[in-house]
């Protein structure tokens, strides 16, 4: 697509900013979006984090924009929603997917993939409803994370070792980083945060798959950001941490 | 994109048949997948429900292009998975999206919401494990179902709902059918299925979804397709059929 029919199709002008709206204080969904902003050195507003009234605003917007839920990107006065569309608007732009269709529609399967994962992470502490709270759902949590820890990270996880083994070995797609990447940096960074044994025991097993997290965070941008205060801290969010919910197996 | 960066990109060539990889005897997650080329009269193979060793071929295809799952499409030399990036690549070649892109990016979005909501259906039969049975997580599925009744599906309507009633009000972007009402109809389709005695309460609250799933079921190609011996039956998929899960409320 050339940048005449961009601009045609979605009145963006070259001083428009890029607008990221999420709730505020957790990485979340948001965050492969915050990673691709950061690695690509773009000028981006992670509104909700900046505002004061910044819940305001995003509710505001996810009404205006017809969202099922945040995260929804602003770009002049084109509003979209759901992490992996915002991803896919955003990878030609950022340079952080190939040139070829071929190679976007491998990353976004990627991304939509870890992105699978990263719904089951979720559902450990929230199996029955995101209506009520963990304490009162605790069994079927019990029983939802020792199951996503013994058969589904390694399912997942097996996937990308292999796709990783059959290229290069340091990026999923091609020769360069690509947002996918930083979708299964933030998946294992997540998983880390919230099963630290279970992850500290697949470590060994999946060396290519922990072997792009070091990488991602490694990247000058990306370790800046990581020590800067845009950088939320995890809590309450999709990864959560309960002893009770990890274990070795 | 133009035709020749398209053939230059993946070696398609005009006598290339679209090729669908899927569970035999499921719509399931290849549903989608059918139900455009359908409406679009494409020419395509439903691999495992046509061919006498389907799954041998199915796994064997999976392993070739590092799937993480079926449906996979198999297109001259190229191979997806994941249903939506699927449909992306399906979308503008099957004339089921706007040319702009940003109608295209809307399609996306509301086909991975749709996406959202089939996820959890399938979850309330299998809130804990999909390794184990059903009936092994009974109570949990009980407790699931209900409050995804009670309170998903009305969130999801409203939101489609929403949508259709700020536009024209009979399809979900722009003037004409796209993949994402195709969705939208498998969508309220499977759901009518698992939880009829919910959904008859559900019909008079959100008039303009259920016109969407009875607009696309009367499209001469669709109507047809779904008398015909090759859509297949709902059963042991995402979309099952027990009593004790289903309720008014």
């Amino acid at each position: 697509m050339t940048e005449s029919t961009e601009h045609r199709d979605k009145k963006i002008r070259v001083e428009d900013k890029y607008k990221l709206l999420y709730w505020p204080g957790l990485p979340g969904r948001g965050e492969p979006v915050r990673l691709a902003f950061e690695e690509a050195g773009a000028d981006y507003e992670d509104v909700a984090n900046c505002e004061k009234d910044g819940i305001k605003v995003l509710l505001k917007a996810k009404e205006a924009c017809n969202a099922f839920a945040p995260p929804m990107l602003q770009h002049g006065d084109l509003m979209l929603s759901q992490t992996p569309n915002i991803m896919l608007y955003l990878g030609p732009r950022l340079k952080l997917v190939p040139e070829t269709e071929e190679g976007r529609l491998l990353v976004n399967q990627y991304f939509l993939t870890a992105s699978d994962c990263q719904n089951e992470a979720h559902d450990t502490h929230h199996p029955i409803s995101v209506m009520d709270y963990y304490e009162d759902q605790k069994d079927a949590a019990l029983a939802k994370a020792k199951s996503f820890r013994a058969t589904r990270i390694p399912k997942f996880f097996k996937h990308f070792e292999s796709v990783l083994s059959k290229g290069k070995g340091e990026w999923l797609v091609g020769d360069d980083v690509t947002y996918a990447d930083l979708m299964l940096f933030h998946l294992v960074d997540g998983l880390k945060y919230a099963f630290p044994r279970r992850m500290k025991k697949l470590e060994p097993e999946f060396p290519k798959v922990f072997g792009v997290h070091e990488r991602v965070a490694q990247r000058p941008r990306i370790a800046a950001y990581l020590k800067s205060d845009r950088r939320q801290k995890y809590g309450d969010g999709i990864y959560r941490y309960y002893e009770e919910l990890d274990g070795d197996e």
